[in-house]
């Protein structure tokens, strides 16, 4: 199994990310995406939005900043903290949870007496000096901005990218003219300043989010229609897992509210179609106390990864709280009328984070061949780049037709790299490593009868095709070459 | 000519963009990008970067926030500032410039000592209470964000997205191999506390650019090439406009640094490709005055809007200044070897307004038809939707067969719409306005012979053509369709 470590060298290394701000020492929590990792993040953004979007899904796209009213409204300002405890003799700062967890215990208090209460008859030690860890206190989690005497009120910089939508609600139902369902995402930055960052891009504290927000009639809820699809592992709030399709779940009433388990499943059809299918992925519903201010109900699914599970999407159930909060603080109207009966929408809400599906894409796709070198098995639709053509030789013209049929290529698809420095082992060696799928290589042979070599990477098979084919082909490239060794 | 007021009003009806936080009475400075926008958004910004791909740049992501060291190196804490004046009667703020050119001052001075001689002598007054204005002051541009105890410095919200790429330039330049020219991009949110936010997305507080740096040897630029394009019109600092190709221009010396000439094309070349051609762009160059402090010289692209001329792009020479300092500041080690020779590479920056470019797009597209009706005259490769299918009729298996084919096209082209509410004269209207190049209507004869009706947006001229050869074309719909009325 991967560790993080690996994961971590292999990525900085070939250019996917990095820690920022490292000629100043770093800065923990926040982390650069280098020229593959924009491209990775891209197709699986791509792929995120795809399924959205054959749901008749529309995105928005609205501030990284917001005034303390949205906050108000929204129950963060109050209640989005985490318990922190400090050390009194060294000043060392800890997520409660994570300390008590370490300590062995699965209680965790959900409030400052709570935990006042325990540390009183237990003995948690500091990991810095070893001093006893008395102080407890609440730790807002949102990043506020200096008070500017201009403005009338503070601004924050958002702790999600759903309140966006849900301040927009009356505008965005009469774009749809007032019918529902309605799906509305937004792919954008969100911001938390985490007590303890931590495994690159697993806790960070700026972070891309892939929320939708579904609002939807509970008396007329659609959706309910989950077709067969691959069995997976859930773990619902009694602790019993169970295998069983999305479906299953949902008719079994494992998954309570049928809309929220029809994004169950099309959460696990994006994640499945990015390579973290079944075996890799669970999905893990919420204990009472560790749902979120708003969410009455919330499955996240969770990957693998060295040693433990970690949340990568969560799919919870707002039913009408943010519409109903926002109503009540701004005065707007947000009910829908259907017929005469008036209402506020539910909310079914899966939030994709989106640096945490690209880590755990890249620990689950590595794998060591025979001989010692690295691979990165990434499906063609996520891949960086699908193929890099390689110049057998850099002289005789083999280049300059390797360099023509790239460009021809570029045209129409820009996944594509051209590469001839090195021998022909270390070029392959190095597509391996940042995943392209296909590498084309131009020889001799070439000059003469207009073929290339293509090679898979995983089998590491050869097929030889010709250039025209080739270009014919460069509009639908992915499928093109996945169906040669097919 | 289109009116600011016109555009923000049909943005704001069709779902391009609208002020943000309307329901908690707004927040000056910032917009929210409805469905149509993000369309919009998204396809200019493929156009920009398409045409760097093809000069072989890579992008990075880096975060919006950033230590206070970053900005120290850069100049940014101390220099980044708009000369600021505020009424001591009635506290109101202006931004010093705005004030001054609205009196016919054209010399505005550039620091607080020169600005407080000229208020001694020239009488402004207040916009709101009319009391003469004397208070002038330094307003940094940068939010800051509230000191957190737990950092050892503040951190800012990046003002621009450049330093990302400077800070890490001896990783970049290790992953081009050390290899010159090399060109990185990126695009990201930059920030400004500006003093006066004004038209929609011309001046706002959080705002998307697109920017590049291009790193070369001084002794070796490369990018001397410039082809032959449109002529254009120049207003260089000595105020003599003139008329001729950006290729004459830089062989004339009339843009010094070659290197920033070739990126003068580039800019007049993407801009000409998204509708902002010769007649709405002129490029001007910064007075001394007002070049930022890390500009040797500047050109603007700048966009003729209402009555005046909006900076949309500016392409600046930022020479060595950035590596310089950061390489001075951090011990970072900035230097490229040649053979025996060292050097820091120079830098010419076109850093793209993503947002100001979308409201320009958007001015500059909109006329009005003889019956009254708006329309938005988008080319096919930037428009939201390039087509939207238009049952006839919602019986008798037409408005079937329309979604058949909507549903088709869509597996290979998400840039298409179905739309069966209402005439198809008002179907017809609201595509118009939101700059659909073509509607495809169903109807009873479709149901016979399998033929539909192709209307093209600006001509209203239809064509009649088989659903076989558009579902044979989906693949490159926009091409396809544009041909049919070449």
């Amino acid at each position: 199994m991967t560790t993080y470590e690996e994961a971590i060298e292999l990525a900085k290394r070939r250019g996917f990310f990095w820690p920022s701000f490292s000629i100043y020492g770093g800065q923990s929590g926040f982390y650069d995406y280098g020229p593959l990792g924009v491209l990775l993040k891209e197709n699986i953004v791509k792929a995120w939005r795809d399924e959205y979007l054959r749901l008749g899904a529309i995105f928005i796209d609205t501030p990284n900043l917001s005034p303390e009213m949205v906050f108000r409204a929204s129950g963060h300002l109050e209640k989005f903290s985490d318990l922190a405890a400090r050390c009194s003799k060294c000043g060392s700062k800890y997520k409660l949870e994570s300390l008590l967890k370490k300590a062995g215990i699965a209680d965790i208090p959900t409030d400052v007496k709570q935990a006042n209460n325990l540390l009183e008859n237990i003995s948690i030690r500091c990991e810095k000096c070893g001093a006893e860890i008395k102080e407890v206190y609440d730790f807002n989690l949102m990043f506020a901005l200096e008070k500017n005497e201009k403005e009338a009120s503070r601004l924050y910089l958002r702790p999600e990218t759903a309140q966006g939508i849900f301040i927009n609600f009356r505008l965005l139902s009469n774009y749809f003219r007032g019918k529902l369902p309605m799906a509305v995402g937004q792919l954008g930055k969100g911001f938390r300043n985490e007590i303890s960052p931590r495994n690159a891009l697993i806790r960070l504290r700026e972070f891309y989010q892939g929320e939708v927000e579904v609002f939807y009639d509970p008396e007329k809820p659609g959706f309910a229609d989950i077709p067969v699809f691959e069995e997976t592992t859930f773990l619902p709030m009694d602790h019993n897992e169970k295998r069983m399709t999305v479906r299953e779940a949902s008719n079994s009433g494992l998954i309570r509210n049928p809309v929220l388990a029809h994004f169950v499943f099309r959460t696990q059809k994006i994640l499945s179609s990015i390579g973290l299918g079944d075996g890799v992925i669970r999905f893990r519903q919420h204990e009472k106390n560790e749902l979120a201010h708003y969410s009455s109900d919330c499955w996240d699914a969770e990957a693998k990864l060295e040693n433990e599970w970690v949340e990568i999407v969560g799919i919870s159930d707002r039913a009408s709280y943010d519409l109903k909060r926002h109503a009540e603080f701004s005065g707007e109207n947000m009910v829908i009328t259907d017929g005469d009966r008036k209402f506020i929408p539910s909310v079914v809400e899966p939030s994709f984070g989106i640096d945490r599906t690209v880590l755990s894409v890249i620990m689950v796709s590595i794998y060591t061949r025979e001989n010692g070198s690295k691979v990165l098995k990434l499906n063609t639709s996520i891949a960086p780049y699908i193929a890099s053509i390689l110049p057998l030789q850099k002289k005789d013209g083999v280049d300059v037709l390797a360099k023509d049929i790239y460009s021809s290529i570029l045209e129409t698809e820009s996944r594509i790299q051209y590469d001839e420095s090195g021998s022909i082992g270390r070029r392959y060696a190095r597509q391996d490593e940042v995943g392209t799928p296909y590498c084309i290589t131009v020889d001799y042979e070439s000059l003469e009868d207009r073929s290339v070599t293509v090679r898979e990477r995983d089998s590491t098979k050869q097929v030889r095709i010709s250039t025209d084919s080739l270009k014919q082909n460069s509009g639908h490239l992915a499928t093109y070459l996945d169906s040669l060794f097919a």
